[in-house]
């Protein structure tokens, strides 16, 4: 049976040329950067080499990377470390389709006195700056708005926000999780001063990943202990996943454009494919949208069996998150675009990667057909 | 030139075995264990598996293990968790000689309504459990005494304090990174409540550690998102590092007896070794010690020339912790035991492995012997 893995949104396979950068650093070099040694300065050159990267992938300075251990730590240092630096109170403006990430650092908040305004999107999910700009308030101190939404694909108008936010002074975060990397990001062409990242979801290891810092954004750590990481984030490195990130955000760097192209043409291909199935919708903008991913809604269907027959049949999809799979709530972000609960019942993502082939499409499409003639039978 | 690697108590070398075991994890079974196609299935198989190992090295359950990036993150969890989780004040007890990923935490809650007993220690660096019962006060929400002290090894009564706080209904937390995996550790026989490990002070990964939770002990999130570790840690679980987590810690079940004989033996030959150079002295406790540390002063020296010369030698030893190392700050744990400013600053901390031998030991008395000589010589 073919195996068809189309869930590079949730993670990705290393690629073989980082696990191979990785490998020294478990055994020969193993040493803690914090030691002075031969074995910790070993280890510390080989952070500061991956911070270089890191940093000039997305137009920083390599002072300005704190490594975290994934995207999610990266979204709350963010949100709470900006909120720990303010005087305990104050008014964040986010969006109804961040990352849980995001989300529930900023309901956390909410229960200890800050306000958060919560933005509506449009129905394909894009965030209005005019609306941003309407939300500010004397007291904001911080705006969150995702670079591209992890379940459908849409890509917001970050550097319109982020002029908004800066011509009022107000720190601008994004989770460019699902963007860094794939898409061209520069943090002084998003005009953003804070910007999540994650490895695994390119190709790098999973438990490593970075929030950008812009010089002079006020922030405090979330992780406290030694005086790593420039004081903003205390634990032992994690050197190995951090050499991966550094070889998987260069090796981004040059497959980038060419991949883009590529996954576009492919994800187009297959939406057309998808949709002549019948009674099925593409969610999420139709062109302003990450390569990479597909989000469809078939009608009548619960996206659960959907799941588990393609399984059967050997291809991995997800519905919403696989960071809330397994849990029973409907998708917040298919409730934001106005998807009717039936319909977002039957919703199902797609996400493919450097691998992915047209005969991998041609064979999930065919399963797909399979398996809602059957079910649409019953 | 002989390589002698002194310095496991900051980080160790990942077990040949343990690669091999996370190994598959990196590329062929790379899912999210948040997914619930094949792929996720498959990784959370291995993250269950782990828990399971990880459980049963201190006796507990694995419902009770919470994986985190590191002991850090699980201290923090540990202290700020269980901050979080209480009416927003209250009582902590806890001593000056505690790692700073327990002290950074209670310095923080200080600065936000709480307040904090650092509990001092004797000569030898031990707690007196009657100190802890005399701190107790009505509105203490938590006890927090390191299981040893990662610089100069003395191992603390956790037995009795844990006793102590049993009796009085407080939950008690023990870092003990410094000691799972080396000594027996039983969260029932230590009569802790929360307790802090690490996989790479035991020839595991970097990257991940985990906080024991004992089943009830009120404990809130420090990092909010996705449902992982039952609401206890979000962000996408570092499968590989956990993986390799457990295969560390079935190794260390099935060496510890063997390993800590030898280490012991190692560790009281080379004391005597040191302490013949003269004009050396002994920190810690003589017998209450973890087996591979050593720490000593050189009285009239700068602990940072001898690593250097050391360094030169190939030999890596270190002064304080490896989180702090870079930073001119005494240590706090050789303040805490009284030790002279001028004797703290000529202190150097040894700490022996699996791989460490008498020849090697040897060597570096040599060496030792060597550099004080020119030293004393100018």
């Amino acid at each position: 049976m073919r195996r068809v893995y189309l869930d590079h949104a949730a993670t990705t396979p290393v690629d073989p040329r980082v696990l191979e950068a990785m490998l020294p650093y478990f055994r020969e070099r193993f040493g803690n950067a914090g030691s002075i040694h031969a074995w910790g300065q070993e280890a510390r050159g080989a952070i500061d080499h991956a911070r270089e990267i890191v940093a000039a992938t997305i137009g920083a300075t390599p002072s300005e990377i704190v490594f975290t251990s994934g995207a999610t730590e990266a979204d709350n240092l963010a949100i709470l470390g900006t909120a720990l630096a303010s005087e305990g109170k104050g008014h964040i403006i986010t969006t109804r389709i961040e990352h849980h990430a995001v989300l529930e650092p900023c309901r956390f908040l909410e229960s200890r006195g800050f306000e958060v305004t919560y933005l509506p999107v449009d129905r394909y999910g894009l965030v209005d700056p005019d609306e941003v700009r309407r939300a500010i308030r004397p007291d904001t101190i911080l705006i969150s708005v995702m670079h591209a939404n992890n379940e459908i694909g849409t890509i917001e108008p970050i550097e319109e926000i982020g002029a908004i936010a800066r011509e009022h002074g107000i720190p601008f975060h994004t989770d460019a999780t699902q963007t860094v990397g794939i898409l061209p990001v520069h943090v002084d062409a998003l005009k953003v001063d804070l910007l999540s990242m994650s490895a695994h979801k390119r190709y790098g290891p999973k438990g490593v990943g970075a929030l950008y810092v812009r010089q002079g954004t006020p922030i405090a750590p979330i992780l406290r202990g030694g005086s790593q990481e420039r004081n903003r984030r205390a634990g032992t490195e994690n050197v190995p996943a951090i050499v991966g990130f550094g070889k998987a955000m260069e090796i981004a760097q040059e497959v980038m454009a060419e991949e883009a192209a590529t996954l576009t043409r492919l994800r187009d291909r297959f939406i057309t494919a998808l949709l002549s199935l019948g009674e099925v919708t593409l969610n999420g903008h139709p062109t302003c949208r990450l390569p990479n991913n597909v989000n469809v809604s078939f009608k009548g269907m619960d996206s659960e069996s959907i799941l588990l027959a393609l399984d059967l049949r050997g291809v991995a999809a997800s519905s919403g998150s696989a960071c809330t799979s397994g849990t029973l709530e409907p998708s917040h972000v298919l409730e934001a675009i106005g998807l009717p609960p039936e319909i977002a019942a039957g919703t199902v993502r797609f996400s493919m990667g450097r691998a992915t082939t047209e005969e991998d499409l041609d064979y999930v499409v065919e399963a797909l057909s399979e398996i809602l003639e059957l079910a649409r039978v019953r």
